[in-house]
C-alpha cells in the first residue's frame, strides 16, 4: 500500500478513536474507533518492528521479529492485567492461539486452496511445531490439572515456575532455529524483514507506533468492559473472540495474502508461528509481570479454554504434518473454529 | 453369493421374524429372529443401494453410496429415536464408531496379516480421514464440556448448530473426494458400485428393501428393551454392543473378506468410512430428525462414550497412518476393543 | 568398567546399606545407603540378566532381556504391594514411565545433539512403539473413567481382565518382534545381549543378584516411608520421583552413554521400551501378583498420574516419530519433565 495513504488512515482513525474517547459518551461508538485505530496501529508497529529488524542484522533482527511479532496483543493484555480481567487476559491468549490456528490458517489453506489445487510447504517445520506445540499444551494442561485442590499461594509459585521454563524454552527455540540449526528450515525464508525506512526513523517509528498502541488499547480495554456488559456478552466471549480478532487483524492479513500468492508455507509460519508466541512467550511474560505490577495472575486456565486449545491443537497438527493442503483441510478448520466461536458465546 | 440363495435365506428369516413378533410372546425369541432378519436385509439395502448407485451414475452414485451405506444403521435409530430412547441411540452410534475401528479393522488387519506378512495402502488416505476424524471428535466432545453449566433450551440451540456444520463439512467432503480432488485418493477404487440388478428391478428392490428394514427395525427396538431389562444390561452396553454389532454386520463381512484377499484398503476405507460416516451424517441427521418428532435429542455423549470414541480414534489413526498393517496391529485394535467392551459391560 | 572395580564398587556399597539397617537408627542414612546399593545391584542384576540371555540364544534370550529388563523395578514394587503402599506403587510405575521418556530420552536427545548436529534412527520403530503407547494408556485410562462409580468387587474384576490383556498384548508383541517380524525392525540390533561370564557364572550371577535386589529392595520400602513423612513428601511424590529414578538408574545411564556415542536408535529404544515394558508387563504383573498376596490392588491410576502419564507419550511420540533428533527435542522433553516434577512435588 502506498505509505502516504496508509499513514492518511492511520492518522485518520486514531483522530477518530481519540474523538470518541475525549468527547463522546456513547461506548458503542468508542468502542468502535479504538478497535479500528488498533488494527490500524498494529500493522504500523509490525512494519516497524521489521524495519528495525532489518537494520539490525539476521539474527538479531529475527530474534526482535519473533519476540515483538505479537506486541499489539502483549501491550492490549497488559492493560487487561493491570485492570484485574485476568479472565479477559487468558480468554485473549485463549481466542488468539485458537483465532491463528483454525481462522487465519483455515481461511489460508481454503482462499489458496481455491486457486492452487494442492499447496505443499516444509513438512519438517510442521513436525518441530507440532513439538513446540504440545509442550505449550503440556504447561497449560497441567497446572489446570494439579491446582484444583492446591492452596492460592502454591499456586502461585508453581505459576512462576511454569512461566519461567516456558520462557527459557522458547528463547532456546530462538537459538535453535537461528543459530545452531538455521539451514534445517531453510525453505522458509518468507518472513524476511524489509527495511521501510531509513535506520533512524524506523527506530522513531518504532517508538511512536509503541506508544500509540499503547494509548489506545487502554481506551479499547475501558470501552469494552462496557460494551460486554451492554450486550450480556461474557468475558470469556469478549475476550476469545472480539478481543482476539482485533489485536491479530494485522498479521491475519499478511497470512491471507501469502495463502493467496501461492506461499501457504509463509502463512502456515505466520499462523502458527504466532500461536506459538503467544503460549510460549506472550502468556508467561503476562504472569511475570503481573507478579511486578503487585497483582499476580495464575497460569490456570478453565477447562472451556483448555479444551479449546487442545481441540484445535490438535486438528491443526493433524492438518499440517504432511506438508500439504488443499481447499476441505481450510473447511475443516473453519469448521472447528465456528463450533468453538459458539460454543463460546453460550458459555 | 447365488442370488436365489440369498433371497431364500433373505425370505426365510423374514418370515422367521414376523411369525416370532406376531405368533409368540417370547422377547428373546422376537430379538433373535429379527437380529438375523436386520443382518441379512441390511445386506440386502447395500446391495441394491449399490446398484442404483451403478446406474446414477459414478458421482451422484458415489454420494449415494456414501450418504446411504448406513441406511440400516440409520433406520434403527430412527426407531429408537421415536421411542424416546435417546441413551441407546447415543450408544449405539458409539458402538458403531468403534466397532468399525476397532473390530472390523482389527479383524480385518489381523486375518488379512496372518497371510500377508505386511499389507500396504494410500497413506495419504489415512490422512485426510484422520484429520475428519479429529473434527467428529471436536465436534463430540465440545458439547459435552461446554453444555454442563447451561440451560436445556441452549443445549438444543447448540446441538442444532452443530448438527448442521457436521452435514454441510460432510457434503462439502463428498464434494472434495467426488469432484475437485478425486484423483487425489485414487488408488482406493475398490468400492465400486455394481449392478446387480437392471435399472427398474434395482430401484424397487430399493424401495422394498429399506420398507422391510423399517418393519423389522421397529420389532427390534421393542424387543431389546424387554430383553435388556430382564437380562439386566444397560441400554449404555446394548447400544453399543450388541445394536451397533447387529446393524453393521454385513458391512463388516464385507471388510473381512477383502482384507483376507490382500485389499486392505478397501477394508480400511469401508471400517474408517463407515465411522466417519456415522459421525459426521448419521449422528447430525438423527439431532436434525428427533427436532422434526418433536422429541429434540441433544448432541451431549457421555463421558464414557466420548473416551471411548476418543481411545479408539487416537489407536486407528496411530495404526493407519503410515500406511501399512501387519497382524500385530489387529491384535492392539482388539485389545482395545475388549477392554472398552468390558468397562462398558460393568459400567 | 573394570570388572573387579565393579564388584568392589558393588560389594561396598551393600556393606554399607546393611551396616545402616542393622546398626543405625537415621532413617535418611538407611534411605541415602540402601539407594545406593539399589542402583549398583541392579546395574549388576542388568549384565546378569543379559549375560544369560546371551547363552538362552537369541529368541529365548531377547524373551528374557525384554521381560527382566525391569526386573529391579518390579522387585521393588513387590515389596511395596506387599506393605500396601499401593498409591506408591502406582505413583513409581507413572514415575518410571515419565522418567524414562521424558528424563532418559531427553538427556540423551539433549547430550546427544550437543555432540552430533542431528542423529537419525528407525522410524518405523518409533511408530509402532507409539501404536503400542496408544493401547497402555487406553488401558490405563479406560478403568479411571469408567469405574468412578462401580462397586469394589467389580473394580477389581476389570481390573483383572485389563491386566491379563495387557500381559497377553505384551507377548504378543514379543512374538511379533522376535519371530514373525524380526527383520522388520532390524536396524535396531543395538541390545544385543553380551556375555559377561561363562553359562553356569551367569546363572549364578543372576540368582545372587536377584537376592540381594530382593533383600535391599525390602531396607529401602521400609526407610522411605520414614523419610517422606519426616521430610513432608506426598507418596505421589516419592513414589514418582524418587523411587522411580533410583530403580532405572542403570538403564538411565545405559541410554545416555549410547547418545552420546551416536547412536541414539540405541537409546530411544531402551528409554521408550523401557516405559512399555513397565505399563504393558510390570504394572499388569502387579495387579495380578496382588491377587496372590490377597491384598487385592486395582488398576485405577489417579488424574494427576494420567495426565503425566499421556502428556509425557503425547510429546515422545510427536519427537520420535520423525526417526531423527535434534538437541532442542531433548530440551522440549526436559521442560515437560520439569514442569511436572514441580506440580507432583507441590500436589
Amino acid at each position: 500500500m502506498n505509505q502516504r495513504l496508509f499513514f492518511t488512515i492511520v492518522g485518520a482513525s486514531l483522530l477518530l478513536a481519540g474523538y470518541a474517547h475525549y468527547f463522546t459518551d456513547n461506548e458503542f461508538f468508542k468502542f468502535a474507533t479504538a478497535s479500528l485505530a488498533i488494527i490500524f496501529l498494529a500493522a504500523w508497529l509490525g512494519k516497524s518492528t521489521e524495519s528495525v529488524a532489518h537494520y539490525a542484522g539476521d539474527r538479531v533482527g529475527g530474534f526482535l521479529n519473533a519476540t515483538f511479532g505479537n506486541a499489539a496483543e502483549l501491550i492490549i493484555a497488559f492493560f487487561l492485567v493491570k485492570e484485574g480481567l485476568f479472565d479477559m487476559v487468558k480468554a485473549s491468549i485463549t481466542g488468539a492461539i485458537i483465532g491463528n490456528m483454525l481462522l487465519v490458517l483455515g481461511l489460508s489453506v481454503f482462499l489458496g486452496g481455491l486457486k492452487y489445487k494442492e499447496q505443499t510447504f516444509n513438512g519438517r517445520l510442521a513436525g518441530h511445531n507440532a513439538s513446540l506445540m504440545m509442550l505449550a499444551i503440556a504447561a497449560l494442561f497441567i497446572p489446570a490439572v494439579f491446582m484444583k485442590e492446591l492452596p492460592p499461594v502454591e499456586i502461585g509459585t508453581l505459576s512462576t515456575v511454569i512461566a519461567v521454563i516456558l520462557i527459557v524454552a522458547y528463547l532456546l527455540w530462538l537459538i535453535f532455529s537461528m543459530v545452531t540449526h538455521r539451514d534445517f528450515l531453510s525453505d522458509i525464508e518468507s518472513h524476511d524483514s524489509e527495511a521501510a525506512w531509513s535506520k533512524g526513523v524506523s527506530i522513531l517509528m518504532l517508538a511512536i507506533s509503541t506508544f500509540f498502541v499503547a494509548v489506545v488499547s487502554e481506551w479499547l480495554v475501558h470501552s469494552v468492559q462496557h460494551v460486554s456488559e451492554t450486550l450480556g456478552w461474557s468475558e470469556l466471549f469478549v475476550g476469545a473472540f472480539v478481543i482476539a480478532i482485533i489485536g491479530n487483524a494485522a498479521e491475519h492479513s499478511a497470512a491471507l495474502l501469502l495463502a493467496m500468492k501461492g506461499r501457504i508455507g509463509a502463512a502456515v509460519e505466520i499462523a502458527v508461528g504466532s500461536s506459538l508466541q503467544i503460549a510460549l512467550f506472550v502468556a508467561p511474560t503476562l504472569v511475570l509481570v503481573s507478579l511486578l505490577l503487585g497483582r499476580p495472575m495464575d497460569i490456570v486456565f478453565t477447562t472451556f479454554e483448555l479444551a479449546a486449545i487442545g481441540v484445535a491443537t490438535f486438528i491443526t497438527i493433524s492438518i499440517t504434518k504432511d506438508g500439504a493442503t488443499n481447499w476441505f483441510e481450510g473447511v475443516l478448520l473453519l469448521a472447528v473454529y465456528i463450533i468453538l466461536g459458539t460454543a463460546f458465546f453460550f458459555a
